[in-house]
């Protein structure tokens, strides 16, 4: 059927044959359960939009402790109910903050936190993707994250859906009130310069698919453009039966490694020559929803 | 303004005081005419979106000339007036087609083109973008395109905003009549499996921002959801005074290279660590409306 060409070649992974080479889907779905972390539910932010739809974003507490405990004061504070997104610039990045500025910060979050921009690797249990990276000396994964590391310094990477904690000029005044996710490509200049503290791990649609803010750098001219935030909460404050569980793929698994390997090496039906590379924000972690 | 936090710093180019080292945007805008290159009419194709939007796309003759030519001559017979934007898959591409299947061929146009995704360097003028790539040996422009280039042959590069052609499995069987373009993080592994045949140059948005399909890959579940196209016209084959006319910055300019070396190294008031790198798909050639 003309309109449907499956030119990529993903959707014959259920019809693959023994004889064609296991798709990075096929992979994924065939992981057996031990190759799955449960994500902590600590880690979740739920935001929920005007209209009913969910936005599940995880934190990094590892990467930007000061700043995500900020993050976590101000959701319990109920500071993002009444928040709105403000912005969004084509091929760069959505952003969220109080269009009315918000009312005082609540107790406990610091105006001026570090900047948390970078780690120290050690401690991390780094597994290196094992292509060149443009930017970095390496990249590869900690806990699942896209991570570059240059000698003794690891840092979260700008790729596709990672959230970043905006700020002004000086590198400590992004105390967690106005937050953005990635929506093209990775804008990896920005690494070490600002705070990722997160990803968007279901949902990213509602957020991607916004109109293009038509102000200086996508800011929305007309506050009425702007897409109401209803509520957001820590899924770990919810009752236990009405967290949603979700799991990433373990980096440490053998699984993982084939994943990997296959993304670098798409050997399906629909490629006739294999990149033999991969770049680290072609290939985020795999995550599911178990309820 | 809270909201209006200028984190990114291109907003302030225009406050830029002479200590304040210039921002890609300052070295573009202050670019003197000789720097700017003419794009050739017969290159442009404009399609009309159901309201009236419009969408630019440069085709690329050098790179893929069956396929275009196949393009030229199936938007003069009207094929894509009645066409629509069938599939939107989050993070990946924007595809359209005729939803009908589209009437016969018009004449001339060859359903079996040659697999156009790569040419021979030789014969380009290639300026190297000067930094590593994740995937191919060396990326740089020619004739203001991105491309990678390896020994003799180079290829154009899946950068966000390109455009290629759907096809089967088979690789000669992209006719020209499904095409997509990037929305998200480049997909690289297509580079050399499928051919480009052009880029946005306005109104990407219009494309990026529609609602992303329920279906498998992106395609739309309910047809009511796909976005008609009223027209796709060559803007060489309009009146003079109706065309648009479109300049890029001549890649040969000695300001395309002051660009390349601010993009890489940002020292506008924002940044703290240049990042001293710089991916093609975060370099693409500066492209500006002259009417």
């Amino acid at each position: 059927m003309r309109g449907r060409r499956f030119w990529l070649g993903l959707a014959l992974s259920a019809l693959a044959s023994p004889l064609t080479a296991a798709t990075p889907n096929d992979i994924v779905t065939g992981a057996p359960a031990s190759a799955w972390k449960a994500i902590d539910p600590e880690e979740l932010i739920l935001l929920t939009l005007e209209g009913g739809r969910q936005v599940v974003i995880q934190l990094a507490p590892r990467f930007a402790p000061v700043h995500v405990a900020n993050i976590r004061t101000l959701a319990r504070a109920g500071w993002f109910d009444g928040a709105a997104v403000t912005r969004v610039q084509d091929n760069y990045v959505v952003q969220w903050a109080r269009p009315d500025g918000g009312p005082t910060r609540p107790a406990g979050v610091g105006a001026h936190p570090p900047a948390e921009y970078e780690r120290p690797a050690a401690g991390l249990a780094f597994r290196p993707l094992g292509f060149r990276d443009s930017y970095a000396a390496e990249t590869g994964y900690a806990d699942g994250w896209p991570v570059a590391r240059d000698g003794a310094a690891a840092w979260l990477v700008h790729c596709y859906g990672m959230v970043g904690v905006g700020r002004d000029m000086s590198p400590d005044t992004g105390d967690g009130t106005e937050l953005y996710t990635v929506i093209g490509q990775a804008p990896r200049h920005l690494d070490r310069n600002i705070a990722l503290v997160g990803r968007v791990v279901e949902g990213m649609e509602w957020l991607s698919a916004r109109p293009r803010g038509t102000g200086p750098l996508g800011f929305y001219q007309d506050k009425a453009e702007a897409l109401p935030i209803r509520s957001a909460r820590l899924a770990g404050d919810l009752p236990v039966e009405q967290r949603p569980r979700f799991e990433m793929l373990d980096q440490a698994s053998p699984v993982f490694g084939q994943w990997v390997q296959a993304r670098a090496n798409r050997k399906d039906d629909f490629f006739i020559r294999p990149a033999g590379a991969l770049d680290i924000c072609n290939a985020q972690a795999p995550i599911r929803r178990m309820k």
